[in-house]
């Protein structure tokens, strides 16, 4: 980007909005009011605001490369994700390059920092269970520099993202264990701000509801999904006045600190307290008892992200953003059939 | 590295001989035969070859960079070598940067190639099963970029590597199959010419020769580590005359999927075949029964990997190539004991 040259920052810092209302706004996204719309358009004309996207597509030193930032490595989730964008982008011409933020705020900006200086081109995000803001995310909108996000996201900015129906996931789990005849259904979620406990958070009350229980804030917990932590809180179930008859984990990994934290206490699964995981990892089925959980299609969300991305690199002169939402399946084991 | 200027590679092509010998023989190692080393001293003399490490250490433009190339990244062995890298380059100011070769030969070569080209100011290189050829290590020498290799090394080489003793893992492994009475004791190995399966392969053999027992060839099997592969050849051992007593798997993931299929066949663990595996990943003990295996430390091999590199960086005058050899543990679980 040329200096002197004005941006879409410009633009915002002028009206007192934010880039990705500007930005959204100059895409004439209906989400953005009409009002805001006409004032950004009529800031764009009075700034002589020419879009990049010419510039971008004809920017010269393409690496060829794609960046990824995932919070973590050691999780088959995202191993998973990683190959599926590997597979397409190779399938493409394209190389990929890892950086893992290992939860952590800052380091996931260093991450995008380090890739952007190796100069990819374009980005795949996961954010870390710290992210709760966006500026660096906006700042690469800003530079126009290409990204998707994809499972751990932030809604509302003008990129595109890939994600399972959470929701549903955690619906289709809570009326499960509510047939099964359980009644004191716990829920260890992840921190509050993350996008996927807000939305598992959703779905369980929402069967819950559906059946006239209501949630009970004794029975929600928030892991910091390390298995010190889940095994604090899973102490803190166990000696509620009346313990939950089934726990559903936000997912594999700390399902299975739970499991293991209920087995050294001497509970059996599902009998004492039933137990429901997320993700499907493969090791899922080799655990006494074999975990229910629900089948996340992360090597096809990698796929899927990784080719939007590349459309967007290839046309983005045509390119819009999209939400794509795949659908998750319920898979029932031993360890919640009572 | 300026054009026109003599490289290490001018000397080897001159003499006919590889560039790691003519690499060693300037750093007057012991390995190579003082005949050579006067033959080399002589070249690099009449070519008027000038070491090029204080054009290193003086090249600007550093990246503040590490590369990292694994085979995988859905191995928790893998994940924790690259922790205990991130964790030891950060502490000391660097970024790390990713990739994986999907165990692919090609793969492990564009990767190196990426990372070359985002400028990382050195790598940390775990081999592909693929991997039986080295040139692409000897053209990373010849243009003095610094490496270490790590877990699956190439050995003979002028530069770092950093294992477990892996020999007398397997070895440890082998005698306490034997002190449990196991007599036709099987080794589910990985690709013949990796690293890993030769090291691991002697410390078996040995520990049956110490007990008068010889490797039976229809005992010793190469999976190329995937699940359908090592089905078939766990089908194999259980189609034998005489079946095996035990199976030592070459690392845990393995050893997971000799164990569902021998539940999927009906047979116990330990009582009809005694189980053991290499890595002790954290879901060996969540295991039914919890598997017999040998802890690896793997975090640590990244933080000792990471240090040598930064080390040489910092100071490549005095660098001088290590073999750093980790010991080994054999945590003894209930899949093994009779």
């Amino acid at each position: 980007m040329k200096k002197g040259q004005v941006t879409i920052r410009d633009i915002a810092l002028k009206l007192k909005i934010s880039i990705s209302t500007v930005s959204r706004a100059l895409r004439d996204s209906p989400e953005i009011k009409l009002e805001t719309r006409k004032k950004v358009l009529a800031m764009a004309e009075k700034l002589n605001y020419t879009p990049n996207v010419v510039a971008q597509s004809l920017r010269v030193n393409k690496t060829k490369t794609l960046g990824i930032v995932v919070p973590q490595l050691a999780s088959h989730f995202f191993a998973s994700n990683i190959s599926g964008i590997q597979d397409t982008a190779y399938s493409r011409g394209y190389n990929v390059m890892i950086c893992q933020s290992n939860e952590s705020f800052d380091q996931e900006k260093s991450d995008i920092r380090t890739l952007i200086s190796s100069r990819v081109d374009g980005l795949l995000i996961s954010l870390s269970r710290e992210t709760s803001s966006y500026e660096h995310l906006d700042n690469l909108i800003e530079r126009e520099i290409p990204f998707v996000l994809f499972d751990r996201i932030h809604e509302g900015l003008p990129v595109s993202t890939v994600t399972v129906d959470d929701s549903l996931g955690a619906y289709k789990v809570t009326k499960h264990l509510i047939g099964q005849g359980c009644r004191r259904i716990a829920f260890m979620s992840g921190p509050e701000e993350m996008y996927i406990s807000k939305k598992r958070m959703a779905g369980y009350e929402k069967a819950l509801d559906e059946y006239g229980m209501k949630v009970q804030n004794d029975l929600v917990k928030h892991s910091d999904l390390t298995e010190n932590c889940t095994q604090i809180l899973t102490q803190e179930l166990l000696d509620l006045e009346e313990m939950p008859d089934a726990i559903f984990a936000i997912n594999d990994p700390v399902a299975i600190d739970v499991m293991k934290f209920l087995k050294s206490r001497g509970l059996k699964i599902p009998a004492d307290v039933a137990l429901v995981g997320f993700t499907n990892m493969p090791i899922s089925d080799a655990l006494e008892p074999s975990l229910t959980t629900v089948d996340q299609p992360a090597y096809e969300m990698g796929k899927l992200a990784a080719n939007n991305l590349l459309d967007q690199l290839m046309n983005p002169e045509d390119f819009e953003p999209q939400a794509i939402v795949l659908d998750t399946e319920l898979i029932v084991r031993k360890s919640s059939q009572k």
